[in-house]
């Protein structure tokens, strides 16, 4: 089968290190393509750069649409996941939504290792959109910029590991996800050291998408995620525009094939 | 005191009738721009739509950085209302929000006339976002596209007070919202026939924004809503990529004036 | 237009000093008169305290019912909030309530600094009523007597400075409430210091008000808030008894005039 | 042991029928004392009659402090029930809140049958106050007024009977609450005719008050319900002066006997 | 009238003891047989022991149907009580169940000592199930086994004296609940000790089933508690075969006499 | 990778049945061996039933610890499953658990077609379990026995169909689960009638569990599933009493062996 797994944010190493990631735990018979928008911030920390990144993904989407049997946003904010819904039959799913499920067949409560508190806002938001508050014990930063923490560096992995350590003791965590796709890579080591469940959402995500391909699974159109209303999109891209006027998708005998 | 008042979607003749309707509560002293952006789409109906107007929204409000005493968002998604209060110290208001923050005052329970059963979970989001489900007792849709609402014909006008009156017969709902800005204007016509508080979340919005400012509040730029982090945001505009060098916005003393 | 401040305790020095407060952010064409029952604790500290002072209030309200546009409760408890608007079809806000509305448009979060650890249950009692409680991080106590904070010593300006700081720094606040109208006026001050918003919940329920004035907007009669039904209230004041037979009260056509 | 059960709206004959019901299956050595205020209205179905009964169900506590072993509150809003825990050492239980409690005890959710739909608010604060939302499915009103129940007439039994079949068939509801102290009397004829638990708050209450006596149980001093503090109760009868004056509670050692 | 109490694990001297503390509060003319089953582990520290123990415990109920008056559930996970209450007409309580209901009627908020931090997601799983979250400030664990808690030493004490200590300080709880059968009998001495109520569930389970016995209530039997479908249990013991062959019960005019 | 499906009731042909379901959709590499107790009740219908079934699954479960790579529990009450996991270090996963969480990724809100109404109370603590009330919209029974479901008949796709229906119409579901094992196998021929996704959890539990052993995850053993204590199973099997004495299970280095 084949995922396109998506970086949201510009910068290239970044999408190569979780394409890596993805690959590392992926089935021999997926093939897994990774790309990121060429427009946009070259990483995402706040509300105002996730809404920023958020139009470029989408166009990168429906750039691919009928490609691929599954996409993954692969930014632990979810950029876009409710739009490219409406825009896909064919699953699309989120890192953090995809940590956070997985982490729910492993124990009673996980927490989130985030880089920065000021994100800790963007956290609640996604835990009451998933209905997910009350498998989240806490929200605990690393205070560092998501580029550093894509050095995987000693300082990285010493202040997660620690952070981990403090939800594990403080919060009653019992499984640890890493919030930031520029962590991932971090979780088989960390598990060692902590001796606890430690996820990386990209991981999680590539091992629902096949799960979900396999059984042919397929995003309800049915009213949350219905295709676009048709209308004009003023001076935006043509891909953009083709969905204000494109043919409505086909539901479940054929993918998305426009 | 001078207000900005955003219409997100690129219809003119919306914007125009929006800023009516807000000049009709607002104060004699108070002078309110309207203004839509020149790309994205006509009207918003879901989570694409939405997404795609967010970025249009954002980059108007940088534009007029400094210009204006307060901010308004009036589409009743209050898009990029967050991303917003990152990028500013003035207060930011959405229309949804002023609606449903209003109605606490007048009612035990307010619903919301939306225009489309499809996006009851874009309610549902915003409801949850603000804490406020407990507030609304039921999102009931005319089953209209936004630009019809906006003729304000009779019969969007004989579907919104049939659709209040089975909010307030059988859901107990004891305030009603407008729940798209294509509606304002008709609240108090809605008023007379149904004879409880009918609100136009934009005239919500001015007057509390007036009343914030005259408080000389400000978005507290603390934590959740700091101005974003410095950074490059490649191929977007000049005004989104000021955001990613620019000075840090003053707090207190000043208002932003870059 | 006229705007009724009520002061729910006996404590005269108290009235004088929230009415100053109010009339500062007034508007030029906004007055003000401030009363306080004759009858009642001199503060309000508690379950009994608050269930005492509220008779008096109402009957207060009563007296006074049709001379003024909108009626406000200046504790920070909101007695008779709800009673009140039973028997009113003009607004009436509780400065608690008003506060708190207002917090959720500068911040993510706020705390409130209250008097007392002991009220800490009737705060909570409050947030639940609004349905707020998701949008408050903590109630935090300066541990002084409502008649202490009034007198806005160095002392309790120096504890509550304390107290906001921690809901800051620990409990991740952005907005800080003045938990009692004792504290009113300190708000400013506090904002300098603390670099964030800092709400005084007689000034906001005075904005508010005077934005459901401009609006025409009035309590909704349809459930929760319909006028008492007629019946005896045996040796009760005449204020009082004049409700159990009182005319209905007129809708949306007139003000109440009784 | 010695049980006061006060009534407090100022009807006798309500008084003496809910003692009859209260006593009916009181032990054989509880004597049960029953009273009402003798100022305020003759019942209580809304906010604002509520507000005006507390005051005299406070004095009438106050005045019998130290006579009895617990004390029972026999309306179905529970008027006064946290005011008078801050003035009582020794048990005081709400009528509805007995009936909650009790109905968590026999099915897995539990139905209120109310007098007025405009009620309904009143038993939300309740539930949300008592943290039982979960617990109950519906309340069901039967639009009649409380003096009216009191009659006891076949057109109340109808109507109640009624009111019961839809909340067991409609709401899934699995046991049924006299929602109004009226209704007294009616549990065990419906009982037989509906065949679930139909609970008589009033009944409850005097076995809940029996056990907490037998088992020396004593309301928390320690912060919500801590004594009164000290201070001034101006132009107030002697009885409420007394709490603004008086010695504080002893703790365990002795009940109050002040 | 006659009361079985149950103690769900094997231990023999736990059954007496907590059958002593039972018999301390029973009135004069309520018979209390204490039993335990012969089969299951020693103590219940965990889902795991939990799961074996409750066949036992059923296993023991059904061949004393008929024979009681109410039937108690002895240990503070309250082991098959749902399931219990589908084969019983007569009320079953479970000694968590009682001890948190208890505790509403005594403070805003409670506590639970736990005997171990492990079983925390098991009282999480009480208080969700029973509605109670909100009136729960904090579970804290003495990190003790059962069969030590049952020792009473003086080092089981002063643990939980200070775990009780700590729930009053720092997390503001008002009444305390022995988490644990084997704590049984230490509730007065902490009393006197801390100076607020602290609740053993088996007291508080004995008084409720009187008050329930005396007012002739019953379990619901209209849906989550309808008896068990009629099924054939292969390999079961008589016992258990019987339910799923069994005669329906009656429900009200007769208590369950098979 | 090796996979044990037990079946939690003791009905040989239901366990075939679901083998089938559950070989279908499993990849090449997957064995999957499926087994019921002998002992227990032929179909799971209510809280007594799942109390006798489930430590007759923990028995097998016990029997073939370290023989399997995972282990699913396909009754939709996920009997045992917390206590599964306290005996294991390899996941272990409900259906009930997997079609809950795999519905998020594919609509806004699932509905639960459940066989009796009866079992809703079950549903509705898995929901809370899980923490996922929020995305169910409503549970509709069909109303026909466990193994009237398990024909397969033209009556019971007939009644799904109709019941699934509703969901869509009256709830706004947008994704529907078989509630029951019974159903297995009717989710594709229901999706080409209803057009929106039809989950069988068998399935779901069988792709997740795949994902899981790819990714190497593992049980948290820190808090809720920490191997039970060690201790006397008085009159237990030898399975059960192994685990009071057994071996602590290794964490991460090896899965579990004895």
């Amino acid at each position: 089968m084949r995922v396109l797994l998506v970086n949201p944010n510009t910068t290239v190493a970044m999408t190569e290190s979780i394409a890596t990631c993805a690959r590392r735990y992926a089935r021999a018979d997926t093939e897994i393509a990774a790309l990121n928008p060429t427009k946009g911030p070259v990483s995402i920390e706040g509300y105002f750069d996730e809404a920023i990144a958020t139009e470029a993904v989408l166009e990168l989407l429906i750039r691919h649409r009928g490609c691929f049997d599954a996409y993954i946003i692969g930014c632990f904010g979810d950029p876009g996941l409710f739009a490219a819904r409406e825009i896909m039959t064919a699953p699309v799913i989120g890192m953090a939504e995809a940590a956070m499920l997985t982490a729910c067949t492993l124990g009673y409560r996980f927490a989130i290792l985030d880089v920065m508190k000021r994100t800790w806002p963007q956290m609640e938001d996604l835990l009451m959109r998933y209905g997910l508050q009350r498998r989240c014990v806490s929200v605990r930063a690393v205070e560092m910029p998501v580029l550093e923490t894509e050095s995987k560096s000693e300082r990285v992995r010493a202040r997660l590991i620690a952070a981990g350590r403090k939800a594990l003791e403080e919060d009653r965590a019992e499984v640890l996800l890493l919030g930031c796709a520029g962590m991932s890579g971090l979780d088989k080591d960390m598990e060692k050291v902590l001796g606890v469940p430690v996820l990386d959402g990209v991981v999680c995500a590539v091992k629902m998408a096949e799960g979900l391909v396999d059984y042919q699974a397929f995003t309800s159109k049915i009213n949350a995620f219905k295709p676009p209303e048709l209308k004009e999109f003023r001076n935006c891209s043509d891909a953009i525009a083709t969905i204000g006027k494109g043919r409505r998708h086909a539901r479940i005998e054929s993918k998305e094939e426009d």
